[in-house]
């Protein structure tokens, strides 16, 4: 197991090294590059699982595409998260099961849905009246849940509106479903980004149970519940251990929902986050003036180069130099592209060693999740992030 | 020429139909589709050119790296700007003389300033020790112009401190590239992105002209000035004619720095992105309540793939529907993908026909800068932005 995950009262990591670490530490790489290591998200499976019980984990692709990640996955009998028809077919083409993917997106496009109902996926994600008619014609018959919006959230990086609709909507929408001839089995809901501890996905939940009450009063014979994401990764900030997070976030489930006949949940960060690393290079070292308090540092990967969720400094990553060693200062990180919004932590500097210079290596940990998917085709003429999988 | 251009008081487009919008609307597409125009770029090429008169003008590569329209200015006779090893090799590879490529990023892996000085390119920017360090190490001899961060920006799209030194210090970099054996010939800045009119650059050049005859008056013979881009685009905000434009900003340099030897000018975004645009289609119209005063709508391309400059809604695309006879009413505009900040417009909604509905195109207006090459490698399974060119 990656030696970070361990790590769960947030010092800095005084583990042994990680076979990643390792591995990156033993080669030489002309290009940034995402090493992964599926033992690690073999573990962090068992440790999830373990903690949700029944409940069918369901990965959600889109943290990480990688063909050997997915084929781990399938060995280890977890279920999926599809975002789209090129989801759907990759995790076919690796042995999944049609019955074991969800067709989770809220967005689809009419030919994508029937391309999945041909393919023999049979559940299917919902927030609006037009989503129903599509489903319900080109799927006919099939299940739906329902997303619902959260209001409250505690996350690191609570989501936006974009998905779901409001709790009252929700209930017109089962009955529309039935209308059409589909078979409207449940709610799901995301509790936000990052969710640190499982005690925050109390109000959430309490939102969640009020309105699958209210629809099985009104004659809904709801049986699916699904529980969504939020599942950390460390990113330097404590976290629960796996194992026992799960099973308390199940614990609160079993408290306001009883003895549903279907839990799903779909880790994406929290099931491959801690299971890459990055191995960059420092390319310059600068201040913009000769009284500059910050230096500048620039590596060879951005924002458009795999670390996309920097955006808004929301995901803080954490590094390893060969000068750790050294006392520190504050630094301006930035990216290589010749664009002026590829910084990547300004308004938090980063507290890097002060002989840092062009040339070094740069490791930035626990970055398995929504980094080579991320990644541009290659803006600014440089090769979209690479990555190796060990 | 692409009608769109020639639409400078902002009103919205009464237009004849463009080579594009007519390829687009005679066609299918199955995915996003960048369709592009190179001949709308060689007139546009023609409308600056005749305005910028004997400044040089430096393509800039990273708007849109798509090898027609390269090879379209190539053959045009114009130069170019390259940010990384990847944009040089393009540029090569179509026939670009190496003497015509300038190596404008300020931050560059060591081993690419040894491949560009290899290849021929004698051009270089700088804006650090450590940079001049590495290009005197990998590219002996070779000229350097020095750039300088610019303090005011009545940009619609200021940049960041990311890029240039201070004023003060750039004096001191002109001195250390001499001792390095290397030939200083002169300071680069940027106006900012899409500044839409001539008369915004004032004060900029204001700034950079103070500094400029402080270093001659210090020995340093400066022979170019590169005024760089910020060269604006149609988005629905009143600019100025291309050639007026440049020849007033020419006109402002002249008054400032007399008859500079080499004046270098790096159009981008003024040069492509109005001779392309995206066929997109509506996945989803929904409302989030029943009472909900705005429709959400749901577009196959987002932020991830291809409209990556919709971030913090600086660029504000215009778009065409088959229903823009009808009234119109207020929708957020999101992306496909299962990311919650994929969402384009939201603090200031856009207007867009009541009747819009799944399954309808709906065409994204002078979008062929910044877009194709922005585009994920497949966030969420989506393929990225397919490219057409006619």
């Amino acid at each position: 197991m990656n030696a970070t995950i361990t790590d769960f009262v947030g010092r800095p990591a005084v583990a042994p090294v990680s076979r990643v670490e390792a591995f990156i530490r033993a080669n030489e790489f002309d290009r940034p590059t995402l090493v992964l290591d599926t033992k690690a998200v073999a573990n962090q499976y068992h440790a999830l699982k373990a903690g949700l019980g029944r409940a069918h984990i369901h990965y959600a692709v889109k943290a990480n595409p990688a063909r050997e990640i997915v084929e781990e996955l399938v060995n280890l009998g977890s279920h999926f998260d599809a975002a789209s028809r090129g989801e759907i077919e990759l995790c076919l083409s690796l042995g999944a099961a049609p019955e074991t993917i969800s067709f989770g997106n809220t967005i689809k496009r009419a030919s994508d849905i029937a391309f999945a109902y041909h393919a023999g996926i049979t559940l299917f994600a919902a927030d609006a009246e037009e989503e129903l008619e599509k489903i319900a014609e080109h799927a006919p018959g099939a299940e739906v849940y329902i997303r619902l919006i959260v209001d409250a959230s505690e996350a690191d990086w609570p989501l936006s509106r974009k998905f779901g609709c409001a709790r009252d909507k929700a209930l017109d929408l089962l009955a529309m479903a039935t209308r059409l001839g589909l078979k409207p089995v449940g709610f799901s809901f995301h509790v936000g980004s990052q969710t640190r501890r499982a005690e925050m996905w109390t109000t959430t939940l309490d939102q969640i149970a009020e309105i699958w009450h209210r629809a099985h009063a009104q004659g809904h014979q709801l049986t699916l519940l699904n529980i969504g994401g939020g599942f950390p990764a460390f990113y330097g900030e404590a976290i629960d251990h796996p194992t026992k997070y799960s099973a308390r976030v199940m614990a609160l489930v079993t408290e306001r929902f009883g003895d549903v006949e279907r839990v799903m949940a779909e880790p994406g960060r929290g099931l491959v986050a801690e299971a890459g690393m990055i191995a960059a290079e420092v390319l310059l070292v600068s201040r913009k003036s000769n009284d500059d308090a910050h230096r500048w540092v620039y590596l060879d990967i951005g924002k458009f180069s795999g670390l996309a969720e920097t955006m808004d400094e929301a995901i803080r990553y954490q590094f390893i130099t060969d000068r750790d060693a050294e006392p520190t200062g504050p630094c301006i990180l930035a990216g290589p592209s010749c664009d002026s919004a590829d910084v990547l932590y300004e308004k938090r500097p980063v507290q890097l060693p002060v002989g840092l210079k062009a040339g070094d290596r740069f490791i930035i940990r626990n970055c398995g999740a929504y980094t080579s998917s991320y990644s541009s085709v290659g803006f600014n003429g440089f090769p979209p992030l690479d990555v190796i999988v060990i």
